[in-house]
C-alpha cells in the first residue's frame, strides 16, 4: 500500500501544478468517477448542457420557425464547422458539419473515387474502424473498383498507378497508432492517388495540420473527443483545391441557396456543399457549445499533457499489470500514440465490467481489449493511477 | 367587426365543443402566438423538453457510456421508428429512424433501382420539393438513368416499362394536393416499376396507410407534423417483401450485431438496415418524445378535426380575402387537401412578415405564396379566424 500512496501523491502534486488542470471545470462530469471513455462517448460540458436547454426551451419552445429565419440556426453548422476547421488545421469554409462519420465517409469515398477516374482499386487498412470497412467496401463495389487491405505498414508497398483512393484512420481505434499522414498522402499523390483519411480517433486529442498534410477529404466524428454529445453530428474536409469535389447526395442544405427553393442544384461554395439535409440543430447546438471546451487551449500543451497521460499509463502498466499477465497493445513509444492506450486481457469483457462497477469507466474491444481514453482536456493523472491500481487489485 | 366577433364566437365555442381540444395541451405553445407554421416546424412538447432535459443531464452527463450499454440509446432509433410505423400504417420492424429525409431518399432510391436493374428511368413530379427533384436527378445520373417530370396529373399516362422507380411526394409542399398513394402505386407495379414516397407534408396530418397502399419504399419528415425537433431525424419505410432491398450506406449501425465489430457487413433484418451511422442521440430522444403527442388519437378524429380547420380557412378565403385579391392555391375538396392551405398575393412575403410580427405565423413560400400549417393536434379554429381577420386587416 505505501507504494500506491507515493504514486498517487506524486500524480495528484503533478495534477496540481498542471497549467492545463483548470480545463476540466468546462466539463459536468459525476463525482467519484473516473472517465475514461470519452474516446467512445465525450463527457457533458456545461457549456453544451446550458445551449441545448437555450435551444429547446427558447429557440424552439419560444422562437419557433423564426430561429430559422432570425439567425439562430441557418448558419449553425457552418459556424461548427469552422471551430473544428480551427481545431484541424483547415482554413474557414473546407469543412462541413452534417450527417454521422458514416454517412461523411460515403459522401467523402465518392467524391475521391470521381477525382481520378479510370482507376482500378481503393487501398485501405486492414482492421479499420468497421464502418469505415463496410463503407469503403460499398463505394467501391458501387464504383466498379476492387478493395485491397493492407496492414498499414505495409501502404507505402501497396500504392501503384492503379490505385484511385487511400483511405484510412489517422488513429487507430484499436491500438491508437498514428499513422503518417503528411507521409501517406504524399506517397498517394506520388502515384496520382489521393487520400482520405478518418480522424475519428485523432482530432481533438492529436495535433492534426489537415492542410499541411496534404489530404484530399477528411472525415470525422463529433461525439469523441470532440466531446459534442451521443451521435453528434459529425464532418468532412475538403482540400479547397478540389473545387470540382460533388457529394453524390446533393441536398438543398448543400445548396448555394437554400430557401430561395430553385429549380436546378446549384452547389455551395466551399465543403459546405457536402451538407445534406436540415442541420440536426439539437446535436449541432450540442457540438457547437462543446467545442468552446477548447477555446484558448494550446494545441502543443495539450499534446503534451496527453503524452504524458498515456506515457505515465504505460509505465504503471508495465510495472504493475504486466506482472499480472496484462499486455500493452498500444505504441511504447509516446509519439506514435493518440488519445487511448489499449491493454489485452483474456478476462477483458469481465474487467472492463468490474472496473465500471466500481466507477473506473473503460470500454472492451473484443475479443480482449481494455481500451482506455485519456482525454487531455479533463483525465487527471490521479484517474490514471486509480484506473491501474483498481485493475491490478481485481487481478491479484 | 361585428361580423368578426360573430365568426370568432362561432369557432371559439366549436373549439370549446372539440372532443380533441385536450391535445393543444400537450404543446409548449408561446402565449398569444398563433402559430401556423408546424408544416415547417412543428412546436415543442411537454414531453420532448422534458426527455432532452433528462438525456441530456442524467443519461449523457450522468450515465455516459453507460447510456448505451444500459439500453437507453441502443434501440431509441428502432422504438421511435415503430412509434412513427405505428402512425402510418406500417408493421413493426418495417421502418428505420436516421438521418435526414434528403440521405434517406438517396438511400431508398438507391435500393429502389437495384430492384428493377435494366430499366431506364426514373419519373417523378415536376415542382416537388427541392432536395427530392435534386436528389432524385443524381441518383439517376449515377445509376445511368434518365429522369423524365410530369405534371401529378399525367402520371400515369406516363408509365411504361422503361420505368424503374416512380418517385413522388404524397402531399404536395405547395398546394398541398394530396396524391393518390395507392393508385399511382398499383400503376407503377402495372408497368413492374416501384413506387417510392415522400410523406413529409402528409404523415401526422393526413392518414397513411402506407402497408395498405402497397408502397415499396417511403421516406418522411421528422420535424413537421411529427414535432420532433429542428432537423429532427427522418425515417424510411421498406416494404417487408422486399428483403433484398439494399442501402448504398451500409453503416455500423445498420448492422446486424454493431458492436460486434465484425469483419464482414452483415445487414440487419427488415428496415433497421437502413440506419447508417451512430444514432443521433439528442434528436432522436426529442422525436421519440414528441411521438406521443399522438398517443390514443384516432387517426379518423385527427383528419376529420384537420378537414374542418382548412375546410374553415377556405370559406373565410372566399368570404373576406378574395374580394382583397388573394387566391387560393390549394385544392377546395377537402379530401383533396392535406393539413395546410395556400394562398397566393403579389405582396406575399411582405404580408407574412407582417402577419409574424402581429403573432400569426405562417410561411412565405416565393414567388407569392402565403402557407399556413393547421396542426390537427393544436390548431384551434380560434386562430384560423384570427389569422384571415389580421390578413384581411392588412390588406382593407
Amino acid at each position: 500500500m505505501r507504494d500506491w500512496r507515493d504514486v498517487h501523491d506524486e500524480a495528484a502534486a503533478a495534477d496540481a501544478a498542471d497549467p492545463l488542470r483548470h480545463l476540466r471545470g468546462r466539463f459536468a462530469l459525476p463525482e467519484g468517477v473516473a472517465y475514461l471513455d470519452g474516446n467512445s462517448l465525450g463527457p457533458l460540458t456545461h457549456a453544451a448542457r446550458d445551449a441545448v436547454r437555450r435551444c429547446v426551451d427558447d429557440e424552439w419552445g419560444t422562437g419557433l420557425i423564426g430561429s430559422w429565419a432570425e439567425g439562430a440556426w441557418v448558419d449553425l453548422a457552418a459556424r461548427a464547422a469552422d471551430r473544428i476547421a480551427a481545431l484541424i488545421g483547415a482554413p474557414p469554409g473546407s469543412v462541413a458539419c452534417a450527417d454521422s462519420t458514416t454517412v461523411n465517409l460515403h459522401k467523402a469515398l465518392h467524391a475521391a473515387v470521381s477525382l481520378v477516374p479510370g482507376r482500378r482499386r481503393i487501398v485501405s487498412v486492414r482492421g479499420d474502424f468497421p464502418t469505415d470497412r463496410y463503407v469503403t467496401a460499398r463505394v467501391a463495389a458501387d464504383r466498379g473498383l476492387a478493395v485491397r487491405q493492407v496492414d498499414a505498414g505495409d501502404l507505402p508497398g501497396a500504392l501503384d498507378e492503379d490505385v484511385a483512393v487511400v483511405a484510412l484512420s489517422h488513429v487507430d481505434f484499436r491500438s491508437a497508432r498514428i499513422a503518417d499522414l503528411p507521409g501517406i498522402t504524399a506517397a498517394a499523390h506520388a502515384v496520382g492517388a489521393v487520400a482520405v483519411w478518418d480522424l475519428a480517433h485523432s482530432a481533438g486529442a492529436v495535433p492534426v495540420d489537415i492542410a499541411a498534410s496534404g489530404a484530399d477529404l477528411a472525415v470525422g466524428c463529433g461525439y469523441k473527443y470532440l466531446n459534442g454529445g451521443p451521435g453528434a453530428p459529425a464532418y468532412l474536409y475538403v482540400a479547397p483545391r478540389h473545387a470540382a469535389a460533388e457529394s453524390p447526395i446533393p441536398g438543398w442544405f448543400g445548396h448555394a441557396d437554400p430557401f430561395a427553393f430553385g429549380e436546378a442544384y446549384a452547389p455551395a461554395a466551399g465543403a459546405r456543399r457536402f451538407e445534406a439535409g436540415t442541420t440536426p440543430v439539437l446535436g449541432m447546438t450540442a457540438l457547437h457549445a462543446a467545442l468552446t471546451a477548447f477555446d484558448g487551449v494550446p494545441i502543443t500543451g495539450l499534446r503534451r499533457r496527453g503524452m504524458e497521460l498515456t506515457s505515465r499509463m504505460v509505465d504503471l502498466t508495465d510495472a504493475h499489470l504486466a506482472p499480472l499477465g496484462v499486455a500493452l497493445r498500444s505504441p511504447r513509444e509516446a509519439a506514435e500514440r493518440g488519445g487511448h492506450v489499449m491493454l489485452g486481457h483474456p478476462r477483458a469483457q469481465e474487467l472492463v465490467g468490474a472496473l465500471a462497477a466500481g466507477g473506473v469507466v473503460g470500454d472492451f474491444r473484443p475479443p480482449d481489449g481494455l481500451r482506455f481514453g485519456l482525454a487531455p482536456l479533463y483525465t487527471t493523472r490521479v484517474e490514471v493511477v486509480r484506473l491501474v491500481r483498481e485493475l491490478a487489485g481485481l487481478l491479484a
